[in-house]
C-alpha cells in the first residue's frame, strides 16, 4: 500500500485503483486535519477537494497538463502529492510554504492566487498559447461556486465560449461561498444540483405546456407523461451549450471512479468542456460538514473536539466597527451595510441579526459592491461598503466613477489594511493609501486604536460626501469603547492629534503606527532622546501645516504600515516642501510581501517599537 | 403639431399618439445629425434609442421615476426632450452640455456615466433604497448588449435576481457593442433575437432528441413537427427566470406603440423584468446605418454626404502604437495583441488584419482582458494590452495580483492617458501613474513622441516582466518613424534624455510635457531666461540622481498630465529629498476635470507653452 509520505509526485498515483486513491484520500485528509489544526488555514475548502485533486492528477499528465486552481485556498491535497509532504507542516508560516499556489514553490503550480475568480481568464490564456505554439497539453481550471459570482468568471466563461478552444472548466459547486450562497446563479445552480434530470426535464416541459394553446389534449397529455420520464440534463446542457461548452454534470465531486471517468473523457475532446462537479465543504470531518463557515479559514483548533484554540485579546477592530455600526444604525435609518462575502471577516454578523433588512451581503463582487452602494445612497440611504482592503482593489474604478465622480456619501470600511498576516501576498492591503488618495473628494481617515475606529466611523456618517476608514486586522488595542459608542465624538477633518512633542524628533504615525510610535517615544526618553508624537488621523484632508510646523522643530518621521510609494510619507514630504530639518520616512517597500504572522512581518520592515526606535537613532545618529 | 423646440419637459410628450411620437422622433433625429456633425459626439448609439427614449418618457413619469442609461452615450434624445433643446448645439463643447448625463445639468439625469456596465447595480441599489424608504418610484436601467459582456453587469443581474425586487433592466441589443459581438452571451443573444420563437424552441426540442435513446420513432416524429410550430420563447425565458427576472422579447425597439406596451406592463408587475428591446444603430441616417462603427463616436462630418471631416494632422499616437506593434509582430511571433471593444480606437486594425490569429478582443471586459493575456504570458507569449486608461482602472487588481505578482511580461498599452477632451469627466487618464507606479515590479514610461512610443515598445519588448507606456489621445508630433521601426533602439531603464541644460531652471518633463517645455525654454530665452528640459522617459524606475544633479544647480520644475496626488512630481520631490534650489510641481489638479478640446483644457490647468512660461517666470520671480 503506497504511503502518503512516500508519495514524490502525481506519477506515484497514476497506476492505483480507485480504492487505493480512496485510502490516500483518508490519509491526506488526516494530514490536512492535523497540521491545519496547529497552523490554521483554509481547512473546509481543501477537504472538499481531495478526491477532486487524486482524479485530477491520476487522469492528467501533470505538470505537463496545467491544473488553474481558483484562490487556491483547496490545495492543500494538491500540495501534498506534488513533493510538499515534508514541509507541509510549516504552513502558512514565515519562510515555510504558502496556503496559496505558488509558482517559485512548485512547477505543478501555474497560477499563483489569493483573489478569487480569475482561473478560467487564466486558463483561457494559456490554452490559447498552447495552440499559437502548437502545443498539446490540456489546461483544467477549478472554481468554486462562490467564486462564480464575481463578474470576472463570467467574462472569462463569456469569451471562452466564444474562442472555443479546448479547456476544460470543473465547477467545485459545493454550494456554498464562503458564507451562502448568492445570487441567481446560485439559484440557478441549486436547480441543477438537486435531482437533476428529473427538475430540470420537468421545468421545461412544464414551460413548453404553458406556451401552447394551440396544441391540443392528447399532445399535453404525451407530454405529462413524458415530463417524468426524461433522462436529460435539458436545461443545463442549454445554457452551457449556448454559451460554447460541452456540460458534464452534476458529478459526485467525492467519487474518484466516477470524477475519472468523466474527466478521461473530457481530456479526450477537443472542445471546451464545463464539469459541475458537486462537494461538501469540511468533507471528512464532522465538525466542518455541520460548520463549514466556521472551518473556512480557522485558526488552530482542538482536533479532538473542534474547538477553535481561542487566543485572549481584546475584541477584533472588525468586531468594534461592527458593533459601533449596529449601534448607529439603531437612530438612523437610513444606514445599510454591504459587505461581499465577508459578512463574518468584517464583523457584521451582528448588524445583519439585527437589521437583516439593511444588510447585503452580495457575494464575491466587489464591483457591484460598490456600484449597488453608489444607486443606494443616490436613493438616499447611507451605505457602508465593508470589504478588506486587497479585494476592494476590485472596485478602484466603482469607486472612482460611481461614488466619488458623483460625491455620494458611501463610506468604505477598509478592514485587513496593512499587513494581513498568514494568507500572505494576495491578502496585505498594502497598496490602499496608495490607491485611494488620489481619488477626488474622498476623505482618508486612519484610526490609532478601537475607539477613535468608533469615533471616525461617526465622522465618516457626518460628512456629506464619500470616506473610507482603513484599519487592521486583528485584535484592537483593548481601549474601552463603551464610551465613544454611547456618546461618539466628530474628528474636526484633517486634524491631527497631537500625544506629545518632542525636542529631538517628532514621529508622524498612521493609524496602527501610532502605539508603536508612542511606545517607541518612551523608550527613546529612557535613552535620554525626546520623541514626540502626533497621530495624523487624517491622510486626506490633510493639513501641511502641521508637517511644516513640525518640520520647522526638528526632523519628521512618518510612520505608516502602507507601500512607500504614492503612501502617506510621500504626501507629508510633498506637502511640507523643504522646509526644517528634514522629513524621513518609514512604510512597506514596494514590493510584494511574504506570509508570516502580523508581528514577524512588522518586525521585518521595521515598523514596530524596536524599528522604529532604531530609525530614530540612525537619523539623529 | 407639438414642434421639438416647445418640448419643455417629458410632460409635454405623455399624451401625444405614436404618430406624433413617431414625427416628434424625427425632429429629434435630425437635430441630433445637425449638430452631431458639428460637434462630433456618440451618433450611432444615440440614433438607436430615439423610440425607446420617447417610450420610456411617454410610460415613466419622470423625474419621479428613475431611468438609469447605462454608458450614456445614447442620451442625446434625453437630453433633448428634457430641457436641454436650446443649449444642445454647445454638446461637449466646453462649458457646453455633456456627452453623457449629468446629475448637475438635469434632475431628469440620475447616473453620472461614462464608463459601461455599472447600470443594473446602480439602479439595484436604487430600487433597494425606495423599497426601505417605502417610496413608490419605477427604476428602469437600460444596458447595451455590448455592456452585458463586462462582469459587473452580471454581477448586478445575479444580485437583483436574488432581491427579488421591483426593477426593470432594458437590454437595448443592437447587436453590436462598440466594434461587434463578442463571446458566448452575444451568440446567445444572436439565437433569441433571430427569428426567436422558432429557433430557440427547435434548439431545445433537438436537443431532447438527441437526448432520448429510448422513446420510440412515432414519438420522435411527433417531437420533429412539434418543432416547426412551438410558439414560445422557452429558452431566454428559462434563463432569465433562473435568475429571477421575467422576461419580455425580442421587443422591436423601433416600434413606440409595441415599446408602450410593453413598459406598461412591466411598469404595472412588482417584480424583476427584463425586456430585451432590439434596436438598430445609426437608426435613420443610413451612412451610419451602413457603418455604424464609423458613426460610433465621430469628429465632425458632413451630414449631407457622411463624410467625416479629415482634420490635417500626423498620425495620431494609436496608429503609430498599431503600425509599431504590427511591424515588430512580424519577426516575433510570441507577439498577441488583446483589446477590450476598442480595437479600432487603440490603433490595432491594422494587427488584426495581419495578424487575426494572434488578436483579441475580448468585449468590455477589461478585468478579464487583463487576466486572460495573464495567462497567455504564463503559456509563453508575449501580450500587449491596449486599453484606455480611464478603463484600465476597471482592471487594477487584475494588473497587480495576475501580472505583476506573477512578474509575467505583459505589456501595458496606456491610450489615453491625461486629458482626453470632448468626451469629459469620465474619459481623461488622468490617474494612470497613480495607480501604476505603486505596483511592484511595473516599468512605467511616457514617450515625449511617436518615435519614442516606437522605441519604448521595443524597450518593453526587451524587459523580462511588465511594462506600462502611457500616452496621448490624438495626433503625434509628426516626427518621422519610419527609421525607429525599421531598428528599434532599446532606451536605458531609468535613464532620462537630457535635451538641454539650463542655468536658471531645469524643467523635468514627462511624456506629452516634453515638447512643450522645449517650446516653453525656447521662449524663455528670448526673454533672456536660461531653462533646461530633461525628457523623464521612465517614471519606473526613476534614477533619484537626476533630480537631485538637476536641483543642485538650479531650481527644478516637474511637468506631468496626471493628477498631482501619487504622481511623478511627487515621486521627484520624494527621491530628491531636500537637496538643492527646491523641486516645483505642475499636474493636473485633484478634481473631476470637465469636457472640452484637449488644447482648451490643458490651457486652463496651465499644461501648455503659455502655462509653463508663466509658472517658470513665477518661481524665478
Amino acid at each position: 500500500m503506497l504511503e502518503l509520505r512516500n508519495v514524490e509526485s502525481p506519477e506515484d498515483i497514476r497506476n492505483l485503483s480507485v480504492s487505493e486513491l480512496e485510502s490516500l484520500a483518508e490519509e491526506i485528509r488526516t494530514k490536512i486535519i492535523q497540521t491545519v489544526s496547529k497552523t490554521g488555514g483554509h481547512l473546509a475548502a481543501s477537504l472538499g477537494t481531495v478526491e477532486l485533486t487524486l482524479a485530477l492528477h491520476s487522469v492528467f499528465d501533470t505538470p505537463r497538463d496545467k491544473i488553474v486552481w481558483d484562490v487556491g485556498h483547496q490545495t492543500y491535497a494538491h500540495k501534498l502529492i506534488t513533493g510538499r509532504y515534508d514541509r507541509f507542516n510549516t504552513l502558512r508560516t514565515l519562510g515555510g510554504i504558502s496556503g496559496f499556489p505558488k509558482r517559485a514553490e512548485s512547477l505543478y503550480d501555474v497560477y499563483d492566487t489569493g483573489h478569487a475568480s480569475g482561473s478560467i481568464s487564466f486558463a483561457l490564456g494559456h490554452a490559447k498559447a498552447r495552440d499559437l505554439e502548437s502545443e498539446e497539453y490540456s489546461v483544467v481550471a477549478v472554481i468554486g461556486d462562490g467564486a462564480m459570482t464575481s463578474g470576472i468568471a463570467y467574462e472569462g466563461l463569456n469569451n471562452a465560449g466564444e474562442l472555443g478552444i479546448p479547456l476544460i472548466v470543473i465547477l467545485n459547486d459545493n454550494s456554498m461561498s464562503i458564507s451562502k450562497n448568492i445570487g441567481g446563479i446560485a439559484q440557478y445552480l441549486t436547480l441543477l444540483r438537486l435531482a437533476p434530470a428529473y427538475r430540470s426535464a420537468k421545468a421545461v416541459v412544464e414551460k413548453m405546456l404553458d406556451h401552447m394553446p394551440n396544441v391540443g389534449a392528447s399532445t399535453i397529455s404525451w407530454l405529462r407523461r413524458f415530463k417524468g420520464s426524461l433522462k436529460c440534463f435539458l436545461l443545463p446542457e442549454a445554457w452551457f451549450e449556448a454559451l460554447g461548452f460541452r456540460y458534464y454534470g452534476p458529478v459526485d465531486g467525492h467519487d474518484i471512479g466516477r470524477l475519472k471517468k468523466v474527466l478521461t473523457e473530457a481530456r479526450s475532446l477537443r472542445e471546451p468542456v464545463f464539469i459541475h462537479a458537486v462537494t461538501q465543504k469540511g468533507r471528512g470531518y464532522s465538525f466542518a460538514v455541520e460548520h463549514p463557515e466556521k472551518f473556512h479559514g480557522p485558526g488552530p483548533f482542538n482536533a479532538q473536539t473542534g474547538e477553535i484554540i481561542k487566543t485572549p485579546g481584546p475584541p477584533t477592530y472588525s468586531q468594534v466597527f461592527g458593533k459601533a455600526l449596529s449601534k448607529f444604525a439603531e437612530d438612523n435609518p437610513k444606514i445599510v451595510a454591504i459587505t461581499a462575502a465577508m459578512a463574518d471577516g468584517t464583523g457584521l454578523k451582528p448588524f445583519r441579526e439585527k437589521f437583516p433588512e439593511r444588510f447585503f451581503d452580495v457575494g464575491i463582487a466587489e464591483s457591484h459592491a460598490v456600484t449597488f452602494a453608489a444607486g443606494l445612497a443616490q436613493g438616499g440611504m447611507v451605505p457602508v461598503v465593508c470589504i478588506y482592503s486587497t479585494f476592494l482593489q476590485r472596485a478602484y474604478d466603482q469607486i472612482i466613477e460611481d461614488v466619488c465622480l458623483q460625491n455620494l456619501k458611501v463610506i468604505f470600511a477598509v478592514d485587513r489594511a496593512g499587513i494581513a498576516g498568514q494568507d500572505g501576498e494576495t491578502h496585505h492591503g498594502q497598496f490602499d493609501l496608495s490607491y485611494l488618495r488620489h481619488i477626488p473628494g474622498l476623505t482618508v481617515m486612519a484610526p490609532k486604536d478601537e475607539k477613535e475606529l468608533v469615533n471616525m466611523l461617526w465622522t465618516a456618517l457626518n460628512i456629506a460626501g464619500p470616506s473610507a476608514i482603513r484599519y487592521s486586522r486583528g485584535c484592537g488595542t483593548g481601549v474601552p469603547t463603551g464610551d465613544a459608542m454611547a456618546k461618539p465624538e466628530a474628528l474636526k477633518l484633517g486634524e491631527p492629534e497631537v500625544i506629545s512633542s518632542g525636542k529631538h524628533i517628532n514621529i508622524l504615525a498612521l493609524g496602527s503606527m501610532v502605539h508603536p510610535a508612542i511606545e517607541a517615544s518612551q523608550r527613546l526618553a529612557r535613552e535620554g532622546i525626546s520623541a514626540g508624537v502626533m497621530n495624523a488621523r487624517f491622510v486626506v484632508p490633510f493639513d501641511p501645516g502641521t508637517a511644516v510646523s513640525l518640520a520647522q522643530e526638528a526632523p519628521v518621521l512618518v510612520v505608516e504600515e502602507n507601500v512607500q510609494d504614492g503612501g502617506f510619507g510621500e504626501l507629508v514630504v510633498n506637502a511640507a516642501g523643504h522646509l526644517g530639518h528634514g522629513i524621513h520616512k518609514m512604510a512597506l517597500p514596494k514590493t510584494f510581501i511574504q506570509h508570516g504572522s502580523q508581528s514577524e512581518l512588522r518586525s521585518i520592515y521595521g515598523l514596530d517599537v524596536s524599528g522604529i526606535v532604531a530609525r530614530v537613532n540612525k537619523i539623529l545618529a
